[in-house]
């Protein structure tokens, strides 16, 4: 795998980067004077801001551009509606113990993390130079001991290399052969550990003072909250098809053993979206030809399973129209995902669609691809784009008998030829007594080719015989007295359907992480000066206000100018600490801040201020009015850099990078 | 108490709001198709835009105003820091048990809602009206049976009468004491009742994999993590004090009998300030001035001992000037505070601050008022504004160590002279040996005027006697030999000091419900008709657009009016559905959508739309431009409907209200 590198192509140090966004409070461990919790980060005022920006951004450019009904959902959630869901069966992790130490490892990273350091110390073994990279680090923290320098056979090679190939589609029987096969043994103790246990992700509570037991869970995900109000969503909606809902909102998943920093976290933020579609019709979508031309980076099926990860281009258009993507909306879906990362100033070399395989969507699903961001971790999963065909909707409308269906007019009513029965009631009520419903049921599940056969059978004979499970014998006669089959013809004017789900679901901290990432870069021939290029539109504050110096003359113009943006609804801070200039912009390059305005006692003569750009330090000088208007094109995206500097003049008065 | 009113002043019949808010999607009982679980609810479309519009209001009024530090922490919360709190020893209410029927109630509900019964009886038995309040379908739902009409003496009623106005106050025994002196019985079963006992209000659940019990808790307040936070917070605010922090969230409560609707749920959100000042210096706010001629109507805690609920109307200058509120800090935030409320469409009549009685507030509490929101459900506590003193970073700072606190250089050293203690250890350690250090930190703790005493002793009869428990007799005798206690001069340069806390703290779903039931009121002659007046500026949508049918020549202006509106950040809905205008406004103003635009064949010709006014139903027509211009300055408040109106042409072709 490629090393990951900054904005500008150098390396990407990831503890540099990691040490200035703690530093600088983006982010911090929870709890932190207790000795913190693993697996739970608060974010500080720059990290609140930028997530509340790429909320809003999100919000803009899906909810308010698409008419999405947005709804907000509670995270506490009753048993029956996960059990429902297959969430309390199957959303688990398997867990190994250590017998001797009592420590849990997640099997499948263990297996992992054990190979990987086989595999390293072979090549070490064998003269081969070995990239230091990240895993090494965690594989400390996680006390896997450097295997020694020691040459593996080929076939072993190949075999540990097939196996993590697959490491995520082992279930719990595999990984615990895989373990006694490699002899995987517990890290600190050598122990023979016990065979892996599934350990299910959500967290339990009880709800109201009378439970005796958990009778509920913290959601695990946003959408089953979507699905339960459909019925309402839909009525909201004027009944009128297709629609999507969204929510916004914490999940939490129980990890076994985060690790991964803000990318593996048991409290997070989702933002997702329900679009709810009629399955007939190939699941068009009205707005794709607005898209069709968008290029895609895509990582098909067929080119994982021959062991590459070479994606190819494509527009979205292609990909549909060549089914490789299944159907317009969720093609749709993916050019608008990729729109909006692009916006929050994700690198597009490091993104791209990859589909999922057959064997990790869900049996129910149609197709499925995530977006992917390329950061120090290797390729991350932050959006997910699922077709979940009518699951969700069928399977809480068959618990419940909701309808959570869409019931429309036909255009045409449809005239639909059918094998009816009729029964004479009036002696099957005293044939049959205490049975009779059972006996009625049992004819009216037959399908319309058996009716066809039996309505033979009947005339032929006068009688038919049909499986009455639980009835007598299990079988019961039926004389033409009782039963009549005839093919009839019956005109439907109402088509009633389970709408279809397409699913862009997005991971919020994941998207922010790696986008951390993807601005990230130092000055050159100054490596401790990191600066964060995010675009205007997501950085957490916009405007940097520094004074040259603590001198009274320059408050009221700082007080001015900072109303004046305030009120044009753009963020800014006034650093009037006693630090340089240059160090105080040296410091907000760190917090991502685009642009700075320097008052100085120029601006008490003529009221001219300079404005810098932090990307390239370069900066203009102009009127108050004509600065504060160029900053409002900047930050609505109307101007770029280029632009302002152009018509605006230059200012180098001052060396303040 | 006044039975609340609409907005024009009618009798709020809170059960055709209810179905209005339930109809047109506000709010639903979460998990409904489930068959619900009580205290939870969702909001559907236009309470989630209501909410996010009340929540990004709050965030420019306090968060930008006053440039404080909003933060993200965590739901999830380790037991250590809760136990710290006080919220796992206290966090409570008192639940009583019927032991027959196994239903569980809130004591202090139920002894209020068995006498208010009675009280209620007694006045039917009296011949008196009894006003029909909402609380008696309360007490339906709560199985609560009318008492039969029957009269009390006057002793009694004097009774229930001071039990119910202190009803908040009594602790476990007391409620018990109550339920036998009233020998109230279960509701359904006429059973004895169990005592009283505490239920932990907090949702537990288990952290991690190898907890073998609850370790955890769900936040029930969103305050922990900024006082946690609070050594980083003033590092990145570069130690300036005083600051504030702030955060928005989630908490749960896990309430033993939820009633009351959206006012008292177990899952809810929150947004909280925590304002961080020097305790010297009576905690003045440099802002105060701008708001110390704002009229608040105080109620104060003199007048409620007195028995009465009659509030003043002061300044906020007035109510520091003379102490009834604490400080200006304070003062200044119950200003802000109605500021807020006032912005958002609270009818400033239904408005009052309470102050707390003694006994309510928690020991440390300076002083502490609630906002109180009058509504059917009588006046309900919307905001908090408590002076916890330096309670919550010291109880953490002693827990952790970690120094939660400010330190700064004095401007002038400060010289203090004091009585220090001098040990000769050569000889200390060889006589108390393992005792040493006890003996020595039994001195160390003494108070300056102990030590003043013991000097004098010491220079008396060349030794003193000291209690130290757990040391020999408890008592130990030190000679001169051993130790000096002598007047010196410290000269301290920098002042070490634990910020107090101003916590401002505000119930979101709670503020909604109350502002939903300000703003509403019915057409005249119409009571079906209902209508939301929300300020233009949380409603949840700006403008609804209405072609006067589908005709397909008014689709093109359609898309680009809401494509105009959209990009000015205005949010609208097209309703081109085939219900008459008339109807389709009315939809509208259930959901409080404050502007209408009409599209007909006249615009086909001219190009001009009419603009209606929810609340007058008054029309204009003018240019496309014009009318967008007015929408845009109507929703900025920068002109009001009657400006409007008064330079448009008034426009009265079509009868559509």
């Amino acid at each position: 795998m490629a090393t990951s590198t900054t904005k500008t192509g150098q390396p990407l140090d990831r503890t540099s980067l990691d040490t200035l966004l703690r530093r600088r409070l983006f982010f911090t461990a929870s709890f932190e004077i207790y000795g913190g919790e693993r697996g739970l980060f608060d974010y500080g005022p720059p990290g609140c801001a930028l997530q509340a920006n790429v909320v809003d951004l999100w919000r803009k450019h899906f909810v308010l551009e698409e008419d999405m009904l947005e709804v907000d959902c509670t995270m506490l959630t009753p048993e029956a509606v996960l059990k429902t869901s297959g969430h309390v069966d199957k959303f688990a992790d398997w867990m190994c113990k250590d017998p001797k130490s009592g420590e849990i490892f997640r099997a499948d990273h263990l297996v992992e993390q054990v190979l990987e350091a086989r595999l390293k110390a072979d090549k070490e073994a064998r003269g081969q130079t070995v990239p230091i990279d990240e895993e090494k680090e965690a594989k400390k923290k996680k006390k896997i001991k450097d295997a020694k320098a020691e040459k593996l056979d080929d076939a072993v090679i190949q075999e540990y290399e097939e196996t993590l190939a697959k490491i995520d589609n082992y279930g719990g029987d595999e990984l615990g052969e895989l373990i006694q096969k490699f002899n995987i043994r517990g890290p600190t103790t050598g122990a023979e550990l016990d065979p892996p246990k599934a350990f299910n992700l959500m967290f339990q509570t009880q709800i109201g003072p009378s439970a005796h037991k958990p009778n509920g869970y913290l959601r695990p995900e946003t959408a089953q909250g979507q699905f339960l109000n459909f019925q309402k969503l839909l009525e909201f909606n004027q009944q009128s098809m297709p629609f999507a809902s969204a929510s916004i909102g914490k999940s939490f998943r129980n990890e076994i053993s985060p690790r991964s920093g803000l990318l593996r976290v048991r409290e997070f933020l989702m933002a997702e979206i329900e679009h709810f579609v009629d399955p007939e019709g190939g699941k068009k979508h009205a707005r794709f030809d607005e898209v069709k031309d968008t290029e895609l980076s895509l990582l098909n099926r067929k080119t994982q399973l021959a062991g590459s990860t070479k994606a190819d281009v494509l527009t979205i258009g292609e990909a549909v129209s060549t089914g490789l993507v299944d159907n317009e909306t969720l093609g749709y879906f993916l050019a608008r995902i990729q729109d909006f990362l692009l916006k929050l100033g994700v690198d597009k070399s490091k993104l791209r669609f990859r589909q999922h395989m057959a064997n990790e969507m869900a049996h129910y699903a149609a197709d499925c691809w995530d977006a992917e961001l390329f950061t120090t971790y290797g390729w991350i999963e932050c959006v997910g784009c699922a077709d979940r065909s009518a699951y969700d909707l069928t399977v809480h409308k068959d618990k419940t008998g909701a309808p959570l269906v869409v019931r429309e007019m036909r255009a045409e009513p449809l005239v639909i030829e059918e094998f009816q029965v009729n029964w004479n009631r009036k002696k099957l009520g005293p044939k049959f007594r205490q049975d009779a419903k059972a006996v009625e049921a049992a004819v009216e599940a037959l399908s319309q080719d058996l009716r066809e056969k039996l309505s033979w059978e009947l005339e032929q004979s006068g009688k038919i015989e049909i499986p009455t499970p639980g009835v007598g014998s299990g079988t019961t006669e039926l004389g033409k007295d009782l039963i009549q089959i005839e093919k009839r013809k019956r005109t439907e004017h109402v088509r009633e359907y389970t709408p279809n789900v397409i699913e862009p679901s997005f991971g919020i901290g994941r998207i922010l992480y790696s986008l951390m990432e993807h601005v990230y870069w130092t000055r050159e021939g100054d490596e401790s000066r990191g600066v964060l290029s995010f675009p205007p539109t997501v950085a957490p504050t916009k405007v940097l206000l520094v004074p040259l110096s603590g001198n009274a003359e320059f408050k009221p113009f700082l007080r001015n100018l900072t109303t004046r943006l305030r009120r044009l609804g753009i963020s800014n801070k006034v650093d009037d600490s006693s630090a340089s200039i240059g160090k105080r912009y040296a410091r907000n390059d760190e917090l991502g801040t685009p642009f700075g305005i320097t008052v100085d006692f120029q601006t008490v003569k003529d009221k001219t201020i300079t404005l810098r750009d932090r990307d390239s330090t370069k900066q203009v000088r102009a009127s108050e009015d004509e600065i504060v208007a160029a900053i409002k094109a900047l930050v609505d995206g109307e101007e770029t850099w280029e632009q302002v500097a152009k018509r605006l003049p230059a200012f180098e008065g001052q060396d303040i990078d």
